[in-house]
């Protein structure tokens, strides 16, 4: 089974703004960032099944996040270098601990 | 007139990456980056005026612009100090030259 996942040339700035555009994807992401990779069905999200499949896919189709898989399980992980390769600093300047909401 | 324009300390990381996550208004914002305070209407934009208001109301209620009226003009600005001082490097990331796509 093939997963379409960008080349790293062909990461788009408004598309991968739109991936990180979203609580639960930003949550994802923040969680890929500190552990590495994950299966994806371990990751506590507080989603439906089809709502975190969707996630997943548009983490990938974004090339956030490459899938991997391996038997029954797909395995996440962050694309932390393509994506500093393409936009420098963005997921440093995303991935910062945010300042406390007033 | 009133606008809603959240303070500095209600700047919300999602919320001004969903803003930032369209065509029309990061190619905004990039020209606020360059050009400073613009009148609204003087800004050359290729979508129709209503979509052109639902823009700049996106990105005023984000906190990324600021709006001034004066008369019956409208000026908008960018709130670079204020996403700055919330967000360290997000709009430097983002405003960088892209890469161009292959």
């Amino acid at each position: 089974m093939e997963l379409h996942q960008p080349a790293v040339e062909e990461l788009d700035l408004t598309t991968i703004l739109q991936a990180l555009g979203d609580p639960v994807r930003l949550s994802i992401v923040r969680e890929l960032a500190v552990t590495g990779e994950q299966v994806c069905g371990s990751m506590a999200l507080s989603v439906s099944k089809s709502t975190r499949s969707h996630h997943f896919k548009t983490l990938r189709e974004a090339g956030l996040t490459e899938t991997r898989i391996e038997g029954t399980h797909r395995h996440i992980s962050l694309r932390r270098d393509d994506v500093e390769s393409r936009f420098p600093g963005l997921l440093d300047a995303v991935l910062q601990p945010q300042p406390a909401a007033l």
